[in-house]
């Protein structure tokens, strides 16, 4: 198994107006496939963070409360990766019946994959693909051969519907077309955030999860960066549960560099 | 403190036309405050099942799979209620950097409450209310005001703010204008699905949870049953969790008495 | 040149439960391809009505009160069709610059059918077919192609948009998306009600023009019914244009046979 | 009756990219309540330009066709005004049955406005008011009072339902929540672009006429301007009909100041 050593972070700086609550959803997770060597998390002025875990999967943040003035935020990790290179061909998707309990939820519709909107089409043109992995791909193709990427094509009410409707977006719209689509076909499916390698111009970035198999498989519609160099932030329903920054209270993101 | 002892049930009559996999939610939860005395669970043909726990709130399922004909469910339990009397007046709400961790991801939107797109209104309605129970009393008056209860007015796709615009909707719907309406001031909202006392006509009821002071409290903007007499079932972001009969495959619900 | 003669008729029944005004929209039109030899209007009781003609394009309808009562009324009339057999191949689009005023409101997004948020995707999918007649051809064949018609699956609410998502619908469905694809093209593009032979089950009918070469074409792209044996009744900018009965009032269809 | 002289005019800044047709709405009307005295339409570089008659309304525009390069253009006019003194009370509403038959399209939703999907809303809010002027100036106050202006909060796909929902907007959502309302009660209602006398900042108008009595009168929601110093350019269905600039090409609008 080959192991790559990354090198991640990100900058922030505000202006803050009033007191503001931060939620900060951009630290590396800890899973079997992504090992943190070191990690830092600076804020200038040196305000005291809480760690937190999120959701149903536990995904980190930090919390933070800010009074009026200005806010950096300075975050770097050294992660080694276990890239997965499990063989895809011939993994199955998993009848309901069979799902396990802990998977259920992700084949509702949630905020951004209106799944139970788009059944009738889900069905109509993946209902004959073969199943498992290679179904999975084929709506990755369809998204990537369908949509067109465009920054700010889309904005933080964007759906999967929309998406459907408009034909352009950025690396959320296209993630959330993938699950939604998976959804309506029984297949869970799930939105994970993170830093991936060489993605141009630098931003965090957002794929998918689909359960087949016996586990979670990541697939990024966009083809935008290889999933071997991608890592995980956070894991939820939709771009709802990924936000990078959560703020109450009033305050303006002046400069962002990933 | 007083208790009461109630008895709920319900029957579900379905063809099934190709085999199908069944996921039930209308068993009563197991809480503080209330304890299930006896419970049964008869199928027809009798079928084996699984008990499932769903999700965040590890809300109670049952899972079985069925061949094509007839099935037939019928569920009853008695159940002991302690009901909620503590005090309402002077109930606060909780910052966001105080909310527990378990409780952030309920301040998200969701499929049918979408709370970022009635941000504006929420501020502009209910920004100026007396904070904390006060101020969720006031949402479910305007509700409960501005909303007419309209059986058959929405479906399966209704959200909060479609019913925002129509202005008519079922338990539900009221449920889900409240719950969003919550979320964008900031305060966590929850679906709950369970059995009303006196409910007319009988059926599954839906009512929301709003976290306060440093607990859920459950509200009822319909007004048609008293929260005293509610036996919980399900809780979730939203109905896409608390459906009481999901199924893939293809049966027809025939007969349903609650 | 053939000819064919038709005979068309509706009967409708009504029960009016308050005092109820009445427009029709169901005579056939008098165009120069569709010459009426022979027309009845008959209402039961016998009311007053009178004619009128709608809109830009004068579509006739019949206006009337009725007061609480039954209400039936049976429309026949005989039709010499001239059908439209001319050369459709080399049929070329008019540029915006050279349409003529009368039909550039055809560009306009209309309630039914949003062009304007259909530009991006008309642009990908049709940008790059032959221009003219080929092209409004296309894009019939891709409706055809990738909706459902599905009795039901729609309602008086449904878009251009939302049976994009859907994938299902009725023929006024795949008439609104027709035509706001084609306005999102930039070719003028309107609704056109009518009645068609041997539709089955018979009822009314919706169809789309477009204006190519220097003139209106009928298009259907249910492909349900002959064109050469449609008789037109109203045109529009959308269904909302040509409804076949709009009542103010309260008044219940208990039957309707066309 | 006061007669009042007014001056307006716009001048509109291009950077064409490709081949470009435009037709412009910006010229002044010719009613009986105002009469151009004295008109100029200047364009650099000096091109050739039609002027057309637009819709059911016959508002005026100006058509040409422009090469790659820079484009100016130059409207002035000097308006006599003849303001509308009628007195307002007592103002009833025309029923559907006695409205003149060219109104009546102006009952039908469009895209904009869609009263279809606002019925009950309308009913529940203003089915009680004094039927008449006074319940479309309820409308206007309702809305004036439940919607905040704000630049840049809508955009060209914002419709009524979107405004009712995000609760803030510009002139042209405030007309088309109006319009909406009316039709939504069976009052004709039409959209109005114009010049407003001391709209800060100077910007075109949108505002919207109600049919009653037997004429239109003009409504404003945003009351930002006087109506007596308003002057008329386009009248149609909703904003679809009433843009001040319609552009086939590519064309960037560098400047604009009216």
């Amino acid at each position: 198994m080959t192991m790559a050593t990354i090198n991640i972070g990100c900058d922030l700086t505000y202006h803050v107006t009033s007191p503001c609550s931060f939620l900060f959803c951009l630290a590396a997770a800890r899973t079997t496939q992504q090992h943190i060597l070191q990690e830092s998390m600076c804020l200038h002025p040196n305000l005291p963070f809480q760690s937190t875990h999120l959701g149903m999967e536990k995904s980190r943040g930090y919390r933070l409360h800010a009074d009026p003035g200005p806010l950096q935020l300075h975050y770097r990790a050294q992660v080694d990766l276990m890239p997965d290179q499990s063989v895809t061909a011939g993994i199955v998707e998993v009848e309901y019946a069979q799902l396990p309990d802990a998977v259920l939820p992700y084949v509702n519709p949630s905020r951004y994959c209106e799944a139970d909107r788009l059944a009738h089409f889900a069905l109509r043109m993946f209902g004959h693909s073969p199943p498992g992995f290679a179904r999975v791909m084929a709506i990755c193709d369809w998204i990537h051969g369908n949509l067109d990427y465009q920054a700010n094509s889309s904005n933080v009410s964007t759906s999967a519907c929309d998406v459907l409707i408009q034909r352009q977006g950025v690396c959320r719209d296209f993630a959330h077309l993938g699950i939604a689509l998976c959804r309506a076909l029984c297949i869970p499916a799930r939105y994970v955030s993170g830093y991936a390698l060489n993605l141009q111009p630098p931003d965090f970035h957002g794929l998918f999860e689909a359960y087949l198999g016996e586990r979670w498989y990541l697939f990024d519609a966009t083809r935008m960066a290889a999933i071997n160099g991608f890592v995980r932030i956070c894991t939820g329903r939709d771009a709802a549960d990924a936000s990078f920054a959560t703020l109450i209270g009033i305050a303006e993101l002046l400069q962002m560099s990933v």
